[in-house]
């Protein structure tokens, strides 16, 4: 639902940058997790009072500030004002219902992106949003309510495995990033099934229920095209930016996540083709059917209409009518109205109406 | 309504640079009012005549002055000749169907904007042009009549709060704008509403009437794309100006606007395909409904019209039909009847007519 | 009506720059009206010969040619060759179906347009082809029948009112490229009046008439269209040219010409748009009209198909109908029938058929 | 139709460069005809073996040779040979089904572009191949089989009228081009003249071969346009070649070629909105009719069914229904029912179905 | 089917460059087939361990080293270790969804492309991804089951026919790529036929079988059109790459592949725009059948019912019904019926009914 537009009069008439949360307040309390670490060390912590991550923005090492819940004002206010973040960004943090973009402010390179997720027992997509602050020794991430899609990134790192441990922040952007596109695929994943079940549907048993559920689908296609077009920008954005932030060797990581929104970005229109097609179908087979449901009426009406019209003459009550007294004239009659029968049927079988 | 070709009629053959009034004449009487301010100082005062305004222009504070009103060719063509202003500009101030534009004219910035309202008892949109003088120390702004949407600025000036006193007019003129654009996300919230009601009146008991309000919303959707996607190049030329009128520092604050204009045109583009999957729904339900109502037809016929035949080939009055005397003849042809609709009824199950 | 690719036949297999005349003849006789003027001294005269015109060519005034009529390919040969103007040039004048273009030669610029003029009393949209020649000191203007647009500019010139006098051949160039575009304007008033009475008519009583002025209308969009987007490159093209022939301070002017033209492209648009949704309208009021026709039908048919059973069955003349023979038989039949007729409208009323 | 992708599968597997012939074989043999001028010297004749155009390639005067046939791949190669032609580009002129393009190979530019002819007796566009190589002192033409498109440029080659004995082999390859782009407009005349009968047709008596033909244009047009668009592209590439082989003079000509392809591309494109503009008014005037259709049989059945149930009411052979004996019942009845129609017709009049 | 989405979900949380294969499992064991040559000498054999073919990474001659069958984790890293390929291009070739690209890695190219093959008795389109790595002086080719497409390639360098011998990797590689798109024809050949057929069985007997494969051929356009852009971009990203590892004279040999892709994106539109105008077409049969079926009820509804009504007024059982004694009541009642009837056939003609 275009619930984008919803909610931002609470901000109407107030000057820019201020901090009012726009947007359903997901998450209960906000929580602070900071993952600090090297190639030797790594420290793992949730932090209780939103000054604990303060002491990391001078350390020499890689620090993950992860924040889950952008409705207190307050946190985002301190933590914006200790690094050094723009008001205009803040403002954005809290107002959850951005298109996903990226900007580089030469201190840092902020990226706000859509992470969605399929919520199996209301067979729903949701969305939420997260944002990520890329500074030289530091990534923060803000998130609504903090699902599990960055656990595999938290799980590399603790372990050790993979280039983690000895990248920089941007390597740790990227694979937040990438963590965030791979769950796309997830998504689409049951999309299809979907889109798979409606299409077997449609040739078994189309009804009122999977018209409805084509359209369903159709709009969800409508807010995924919303949520993925801008990624790209975002990405060959950050790729191109000509950032110190973003080195060299991360380039192509970000190329392989931009060749992966390309695929997210054709398979969402593929499936938007598609609905469209089986919404097509569902309307020429609509109307077949109605072209058949009339072709029986006027097989049956065209039949027994002239032969009850034929009952009708010789139920009249004239006083003389001779064929009333004829000793086979019920009989001929009889056989008079199966042969019309049988020379309209006749007539059906040319026009292959039959 | 495409009232921009209307009135125009008037103008032709006049030479370029005339100043006649096209539009409606919305404000009875042109008001003039001055706001005049730098960090320390604050004044505010409604002219009685355009001359008062006249000082304003060599004094080293920040003024803003805003005229409501355009159709009163004397006050735009002094104020005009005062400020320097071309009379190419003149003409497009007064001339009240402009399509958004921005023009770099060295000495000062001319931006002309629309600037939309919602009318809560007629449930429609209004629309207003909104001009925008930007010079060195002044901004002059022109309105059809003065709605409230530039209050909240007003307001910040008065208290001083935020950073609008302590920066230029270029700042001013941005958040004129802001404010403008801001007013876009209420009126589409508004349209949202009607677009989620209509969306209920679709599944519940959709009628003509919700046919006729689709219609009517998706042509309020073409005007709203009509005033937002040229806005998008008005925003993005000020950004790019290379004019020493718009400070560096003024950039994020544009870049800012610039997203907010993104994100009303991809709401509006949201909303149009929405109501598109809305009539195409609409419309095959309509088809659903016919069908189905053929399908009652069909079996009513089907069953009733042999069943009415066979009674009436034993209406007929022949003086030899033996069935006639038998004596259990009469309940054999309703046991007949009967077999023959059940045996209908069961072909109509498989056909899944039922 | 497309006739760009009619009587072009006539000219396949001439050389490149035959001057060959393709199109209607409008103008019985070539008619030269010249005004020289500069910004003290003013001179208007009808040329009876050609040569007459060849003088102005070299006097420092500004001179406007204008030619009415462009099947004569005497005249406009010998006006070519004098002012040295290229033979394909003249060929694109006498051709009459030219795609709106500009066409910087060095020593003069070429650009044809259309001019656009509503025929009142046969209600349709005329158009005839308007050339210019823009020269150091000169504009030449073929006009394929002398209308009445151009006459304001004329009138300008004679009082000496506004710049015209002062500038030089560009401005004036300028200012015919203007009328004409203004004269769209009309134009699409004219239309636009008659889209909003075909709306009010769809509302109140749409017919066969009303899809067959909608498709006319459709089809008028089509060729404005075409007249219109090419125009504005033409506009754009004069505005950038780096020619010699257009003076720096005329930029503005035609930029305001463009940003009209843009406008007029908007409208056109706008309408097409709107002649769509009239369209989809009108479509689904005639299925929703054909779906009501059917409910009466079916209504009426399944109420009484079944009735007309059941007084059939009572209308054997089976020898043994014991119901026959009952004294209330009659009556309760018909209490009978009209339970039904009753239990038939109350199951209507909920499938909300009636 | 798109036979280009049929026969290919001869060439599979073959190493590129293979010189096989694809499509059909439309001339009997291959005729070599070279004209031979400069502006003093004129000479004509038909070789009767390839090698007789060899000595062709050193004279200072310009050469045509023009190959109608592209099926003998011995010729072919033995012309590309001498002449120094790429093996790919051979495998291009004898492939039939070429995309037209424009490729500059430094020592000659290679040029394939479709020739289009209206065949009259079967009313269906004929379409052929054209290859010209363009030559510093040659140009060579490979036909499919030798229309008389390229006679007028002959012809103007043997009278020596206009420009062409004078210029170089880029003039002849550009009047080549422009007779072969003026034919286009004759296949448009006819096919605009069959879009104009069917349009009248539409309006007059509309039925299923209308709307055959409808489809079967609209499929031309389909193909049409796959000629048209890349045309577009070669003129413009020719045009801006910074190769020696097209002289700076040829610029204006190619410009005024690719106005006219403009032109085309526009007419096919009206076209096709004024073929998807009939089709809709097809299906439109059939929903319509089907309309008509059914208020007929609804209004007859509205009618008469209720009447013929009343009938049958007092056709019931129960011993006591009292209004059978009233002495003006028959008549009362008749009255009755002539009430009731007149009713019904008052009820349709009102909802307009009258 | 857009199955690109599935499987992936094994993938989601692994760390970036891990190998796992995603895809069906299409070859039953991983075949290495290497093909060393120069221009005089040429060897060719079945590796049966990986490690055979690193000696050929060093060797002058030219090495083809084809790998079928992408499931074995194991063979992709050590291929890809000792040819020192990035681990994100590895994890490429073992997804065998991949959108086709081009990616210049320095010290080699990766190509990734969809090899698309026609399966005869199923008469459906199968489809495999190609990898290919082109180093200095070798080419590595994954496959993920060995089509016969390459075949004629092996054959070439087998008899040494062609420039292929004598030319580099580059070379080769293009050979690949040219063999890949030929094939692409015949695909398109195949299913052109099948259009074709079709179209026939549209004219002569459409029914919903028709409907359904249209919709079917459809969707494998959708399919085959996301394969073919892409691969646009990859040839002409190959052919203007600045690499050493691509030669200029390669490069018209590129430029005529990427002249065949945009052949058959050519002949995709085509048929994508053929098939949506045998749906409509399709579509607006169904309804003129309708028409018709309706007109037929109509007619024969409308002529009989009203002459029941009449046999039923006289079958009423009236004491008093004057015209049941006239003598001639029958046969007046006969004739009456028999006028009516012409009547209204007379008016049916009228209306073009008949």
């Amino acid at each position: 639902m275009p619930k984008n537009a919803h909610k931002r009069s609470k901000k109407a008439g107030l000057p820019p940058g201020s901090l009012v949360h726009i947007g359903e307040k997901k998450a209960e309390r906000t929580k602070i997790m900071i993952i600090d670490y090297d190639e030797q060390n790594f420290q793992e912590k949730e932090a209780r009072t939103v000054e604990e991550c303060f002491p990391f923005k001078e350390t020499a090492t890689v620090t993950w500030i992860n924040i889950v819940g952008v409705h207190d004002s307050e946190v985002v206010s301190k933590v914006g004002s200790h690094f050094c973040i723009h008001s205009l960004i803040l403002e954005d943090i809290m107002t959850t219902q951005q298109r996903p973009k990226m900007e580089d402010m030469g201190e840092y390179i902020y990226v706000v992106v859509r992470m969605l997720s399929y919520e199996g027992r209301k067979r729903e997509v949701l969305s939420e949003q997260v944002s990520l602050i890329i500074g030289s020794n530091f990534v923060i991430s803000f998130q609504e309510n903090g699902g599990d899609v960055f656990n595999s990134v938290r799980e590399r790192i603790r372990t050790g495995k993979g280039r983690l441990r000895k990248l920089g922040p941007d390597y740790l952007a990227y694979s937040l990033l990438d963590s965030i596109v791979d769950n796309y695929f997830l998504v689409l994943e049951k999309l299809g099934e979907k889109v798979e079940d409606l299409e077997e549907e449609l040739i078994s048993d189309p009804g009122r229920k999977t018209l409805h559920e084509i359209h369903v689908l159709k709009r969800e296609m409508i807010f995924l095209r919303k949520s993925v077009w801008p990624l790209r920008e975002v990405v060959s954005g950050l790729e191109r930016a000509e950032s110190r932030l973003i080195k060299e060797s991360t380039g192509i990581f970000l190329r392989d996540v931009y060749d992966h929104t390309i695929q997210v970005i054709d398979t969402v229109e593929t499936y938007r083709d598609m609905l469209s097609g089986m919404l097509d179908m569902y309307l020429s087979s609509v109307s077949n059917r109605m072209n058949e449901v009339m072709k029986v009426l006027t097989i049956i009406a065209t039949i027994f209409i002239p032969l009850t019209f034929i009952a009708g003459v010789y139920g009249m009550n004239f006083k003389f009518m001779p064929e009333l007294d004829w000793r086979w004239g019920y009989f001929a009659i009889l056989v008079f109205m199966f042969g019309i029968s049988v020379l309209m049927l006749i007539l059906f079988k040319r026009k292959k109406w039959l």
